[in-house]
């Protein structure tokens, strides 16, 4: 019979179980809210029944720059597209301070109220995710976006408007598919994001204020023309009267443009976001507007034009980036630009120079 | 001893020496007039030498589409590029009915006067060789087309506006080598043109009449905020009140817009190109211009930026080219826009399978 062994702190006594270092209640929660990896035709089907939470997925896949994701968003577009297109898009375009975000929470909350589903998208490129943005600042427009029929994603961000614009042009097909048949585009009223705008929606609302000075502006930069409607924002108090006056004004420089191929007038109206005055108006002129280029089929020709323009201008700037962001281009740019500018070449010959290095690959 | 043969018609008798077929005469005339073909070198020789016989034909050379021609074209601008430069170039536009032409015969003839040695060019996409063009039509520049320290050249030919933009610019390098150191681009006031004229000008002219009524146009499409100075012409006889309260007007609406890069503020101005009255103003004007840029060194960074503008532009013209007259890619163009136009694919899409063909080359 063995005796035994002395105590030492060499031998080893049985010990407990240790315990589980998982604290088994997190994992589970985790378990249940990671986002599980939806195929592209699980996405599309989510999204033809309403789910704005896989819409939301869908356009951030859009707004990804990884190969992969843009080769599944690519699929998600293909699936929803049968579904797009059944629906109003209208661009609302305005300088910061025209009051843009409570008009829009006043106009989004008017369509609801009557039954539509409202998507509000945003083309502006000098935002990002984490500052600048108009819509980025939800807290905005607080009333719709606790609307269950109403959708608010913010502006893309990227460094070219181009990019901006595409994704936006793309998300506004996946918020059709979803239901939205109300699309709201907006922008910010400075530089090109407003042509960008203007040629993915059927009707251009131009915000205004009384006394901005800034009428000429419109005219100059060509926004004025663009404009199915201008509607003068604050209207309100004080400010009616004067609101009144500036109707008047832009009332008749609209005049002052040749006739619209839609056929349509634009015209100047007021309304207060605020006092909430005019602003069922400006709902009843857009549907006016609907009425009249659905009926004279306007409105099918002019989308017909505005996606051979996006398809056109994705190929140019392909085509342009391709060439710029080739290696030897970007050294021999450097070279050609010094030689234009002593003089040694002609800026065309520069060109031509460039252009045979290119072509040789 | 042989008898002669019999008389037959079998037998031939000998004839006479047969005469010269040419007229010789006629062939030492054509020997004479027929062009020699000067080598580049040659060319540029005599260009700086300020033969304008040799200028023409460099320029037509510029303006032909053959590539044996382009290449010796490249090396005529090349040859002539350390010698050009040195000149002031003026654009002129306005609509059909200002009297552009008389205007620039007038102001031509004053530069001659003083000592200036003038070229004008056009740029006139509308224009062909055999009809349109209003520089084509020598018969109304009666006085300067006879003047010899004056050389007019019409529009080139050609189908868009970038080629014929191009020719123009690669002319002005040579009649600058030629020895003209005011150079005129002359362009209807109308469509893009205007834009290219004042991207290879240093001064722009606005040349308007009163009572056109197209303040707003100009307005509308930028020109006037191009322009340099405003010139209201036909201000003789009746029209002298007229055309001053136009300019009063005129200069209200400059002063509306932002001040210039240059530090230059532009004006309007009134001159009658019937009766001389105002002509020297125009030009004491743009004196004042370039030495206010030269001082301030905005002129030499203007011509660095166009050269620069031009050589962008150059690129991607031919990158667009290249692409759209590829083979296959003008089949496939047609096909995808048709699917664009079913809804089956998205403009993006569409482009994207075109530029994944193209570039499998």
């Amino acid at each position: 019979m063995k005796t035994p062994p002395t105590p030492s702190a060499l031998t080893e006594i049985q010990g407990i179980e240790p315990p589980n270092i998982l604290n088994q209640a997190v994992v589970n929660q985790y378990k249940v809210s990671r986002k599980k990896q939806l195929s592209s035709e699980e996405m599309v089907s989510k999204i033809v029944q309403g789910d704005t939470v896989t819409l939301s997925r869908a356009i951030t896949l859009i707004e990804s720059t990884h190969p992969n994701h843009l080769a599944k968003a690519n699929e998600v577009i293909k699936g929803c597209l049968p579904y797009a297109n059944a629906s109003v898009r209208i661009g609302i375009t305005g300088v910061p301070g025209v009051g843009k975000s409570t008009f829009i929470e006043a106009f989004g909350k008017h369509l609801t109220s009557i039954g539509k589903k409202v998507a509000v998208l945003a083309v502006d490129p000098s935002s990002t995710l984490s500052h600048g943005s108009i819509l980025g600042d939800k807290t905005r427009m607080e009333e719709l976006v606790k609307d269950e029929n109403a959708y608010i994603r913010p502006s893309a961000s990227g460094e070219s408007l181009g990019g901006v614009a595409r994704k936006t042009r793309e998300s506004i097909i996946l918020c059709e598919a979803c239901g939205f048949d109300t699309i709201i585009v907006e922008t910010v009223g400075v530089g090109q994001s407003e042509t960008a705008v203007h040629s993915m929606v059927d009707f251009f609302l131009l915000l205004k204020i009384s006394g901005a000075g800034d009428e000429l502006q419109g005219i100059k930069r060509g926004i004025m023309e663009m404009a199915d409607a201008i509607v003068i924002n604050k209207a309100d108090g004080d400010n009616i009267a004067k609101a009144k006056l500036a109707k008047t004004e832009f009332n008749r420089a609209l005049h002052l443009f040749p006739a619209k191929k839609s056929g349509w007038t634009p015209m100047a109206s007021t309304c207060s976001a605020y006092t909430k005055a005019g602003i069922e108006d400006v709902w009843n002129t857009i549907s006016a507007y609907f009425e009249l280029v659905k009926n004279n089929h306007y409105f099918e020709e002019k989308r017909q034009e505005q996606n051979q323009f996006w398809m056109m201008e994705t190929i140019n700037e392909h085509l342009k980036s391709s060439f710029y962001n080739h290696p030897e281009i970007v050294r021999l740019l450097e070279e050609n630009k010094k030689a234009v500018q002593n003089n040694e070449i002609s800026p065309f010959a520069a060109a031509m120079n460039l252009l045979q290095r290119y072509f040789k690959d």
